[in-house]
């Protein structure tokens, strides 16, 4: 072991390290998510980062297919995925089990996906997504839903609507205009709607060339309003906004320019931005994708989901000053006189972890000034010595860090007075 | 899509879907452990799974790192590895911030691990681990906390101390004994250790023929105690057993041929068995291993810790009838007796969640008779229809399902009458 260079302390290239407070800020994010959803009846479930690799390459995203996965030859000559997004596999698990499965699903998971991207920022090989589909209704209210829970969601999180805009299409709209315009399916119109896709990202310039390339103008079929098919699905889209906005959701705008990186959607689509130029990168995305079972045969099952990751969530929500909360990693600091003063200790520790106590109990051979400048570093807000004298008073002295005011107060009460 | 073969609903081989009732029954284990860890002012960490490949080619179990790792060349031609076991990842993020962290350290982390084995029962290519450390602390008290803590965790998740008995060893004493009889450390001493390590899973036969390889006797040196080193090290030992018991740590016994497949251990290494001999896994498993950090520069930081998975528990729970208990995916199911009286039933369900409740809403065209049934189905306790009329009067017709009782209540009384 000692005749080697030593190893780098460096996690591999694009993922990262969660020391215990950033991952308490990762937990406080998960679990006000899973509060907000479980109000909603949404159960959690998961799979397996590992895929087979023909689950991404039958369908979707060229460019993560080809460029952006994780992809590797195991021991058995079987080809595997580190799944790059999380609907293939719910796809998966709905269609293995289609007919035992009670509809509607309302069905959320949070996991790790992972991206062999180039780095830029807010981009990881490794991120957190949250994935959250309803699945067995048609359009109509089930994507009401899905909007309305994205809108609460960021709400629950302390902003405002101000903070953010929800942009909302449909892609059976674009596939009606385009038809009308002329812009058949195949590569060439989906060149087309991955330019439309980029165009915020681009200079105005840059765009009006690129689109030069193209002929047709679906674009202008859908502000034509000429065409009945195109003109019904705007109406519908546009009353969809309507009702989003009667039942409190006011901050959704019809945007012709979303039209989401993913082949599989079919109907709405949506995603949300925050409303501050300088970060104009996507928060949630979602929509109805309602083909996606048959890639594995049988009838097709309607869905509707959204997703949001954390990296992108946390810049918001840090950019906008809400903060996330992260509780201190114990109630109390037991500190020992001596360490002849550990059986009274730690037996006063386990009466306290009996009324749900997190107790945080020296074990080292320190000063009790130490141990109480430990404690305040660790950001523990109560601070009590015990040893065999406070077991025989049956006192302790217990000292608030925060102001180092101290009280002595009875054994029995100090359970109650560290817990909020 | 569709003019290709309908691919497969398999899950990559070795690895399992958690469908919600599945991922519900590892939530409340990995809840349960979390709880007790907070009590004890543990804090939870995590790194990716992805890890450089040479972390795990430094040191460690030959066999998981020659045959059992996922390892593959990344498109920027690294060398990555899926992490098989949690420890090195700890101590390379130790190392990495080894100045600016407060000892000691109690942490946890609850994650998949992957390894390539062979299938047999309880084994799979991703597992779920909780690895628990106290890092910063010489051997004695934390060694006796780590033990402590296995036990109590198993009997937080029901069981008793007849199910399960900790067997409790030294690496430093086989050390001694060894070099004793005369195997010196290297590939030799390695394999007598392996050989008996596998004892447990041998015949008595098979066992005496590979013993007969090797000469020398460590044990027969422990056994005989004529050494003072040997001797003092198994007095330790049998006196951090009578401690435990004296701390209400009933079952733990001396067990010489505990040895642990790590080679970073370095004190105290214990193993948890299911007492039913038809289970002969090990549950828990851990020790000290005060050198690791070395592996990356620098001096060493002593360290205890220990690990579980999530399949050789549950299966010991299982065994032993400790269900783990699962809630309803949601308190009440608010039925909508026509399509019409969504609104005011979704203003219901608004208010209900707004106290806390969790409601599933029905949102399809369906009759209130099959509502009733598909919240039967779903496991939900309690169903009340909600619509125009409900809105009028203010009351509400609360149906418990589990005995097909109903009452009539005002709409204000509901959340508290569904919540526990």
């Amino acid at each position: 072991m000692t005749d080697r260079q030593p190893l780098s302390t460096e996690p591999y290239k694009g993922v990262r390290d969660f020391y215990p407070a950033d991952w308490g800020k990762m937990q406080a994010l998960f679990n006000r998510t899973r509060e907000l959803l479980a109000s909603y009846g949404y159960e959690e479930y998961n799979a397996s980062p590992l895929e087979r690799a023909e689950l991404y390459e039958s369908k979707g995203n060229e460019e993560i297919v080809n460029e952006q996965t994780y992809t590797f030859t195991d021991r058995g000559d079987r080809r595997v995925t580190l799944r790059p997004e999380m609907t293939p596999s719910l796809a998966r698990m709905v269609a293995a089990k289609r007919r035992e499965l009670t509809y509607p699903l309302r069905w959320f998971s949070i996991g790790n996906r992972f991206r062999y991207e180039r780095m830029q920022k807010g981009r990881l090989r490794e991120f957190y997504q949250t994935d959250i589909d309803l699945v067995g209704l048609p359009e109509g209210e089930a994507d009401l839903e899905m909007v309305t829970l994205a809108h609460d969601l960021l709400i629950a999180f302390g902003a405002s609507e101000a903070d953010f805009s929800i942009h909302v299409n449909s892609r059976k709209l674009l596939r009606l205009a385009s038809e009308v315009a002329g812009l058949a399916e195949g590569e060439h119109a989906r060149h087309y709607w991955q330019l439309i896709d980029r165009k915020s990202k681009m200079s105005k310039e840059e765009f009006e060339s690129a689109r030069k390339e193209f002929t047709a103008d679906p674009l202008a079929v859908i502000e034509a309003g000429t065409d009945a098919g195109v003109a019904a699905e705007k109406a519908r889209l546009e009353s969809f906004i309507e009702t989003l906005k009667a039942r409190s959701v006011g901050n959704a705008v019809l945007d012709l320019d979303v039209v989401r990186g993913f082949d599989y959607y079919t109907g709405t689509v949506f995603e949300i931005f925050d409303t501050n130029p300088e970060n104009a990168r996507s928060l949630f995305g979602g929509g109805r994708y309602d083909g996606l079972v048959t890639l594995f045969g049988g009838d097709p099952i309607p869905a509707v989901g959204f997703a949001f990751g954390d990296v992108t969530l946390m810049d918001f929500l840090t950019t906008h000053g809400y903060a996330v909360h992260i509780a201190a990693s114990a109630d109390i600091y037991v500190g020992t006189p001596s360490p002849e003063d550990l059986p009274a200790a730690r037996s006063f520790a386990d009466e306290l972890r009996k009324s749900g106590v997190r107790v945080f109990m020296n074990l080292a051979e320190k000063s009790l000034g130490d141990q109480v400048k430990e404690a305040v570093k660790r950001g523990i807000p109560y601070f009590a010595a015990f040893g065999k004298n406070e077991a025989e008073t049956g006192t302790v002295r217990l000292k608030t860090l925060a102001t180092s005011s101290e009280e002595e107060i009875p054994r029995g009460e100090v359970a109650a007075r560290v817990m909020h």
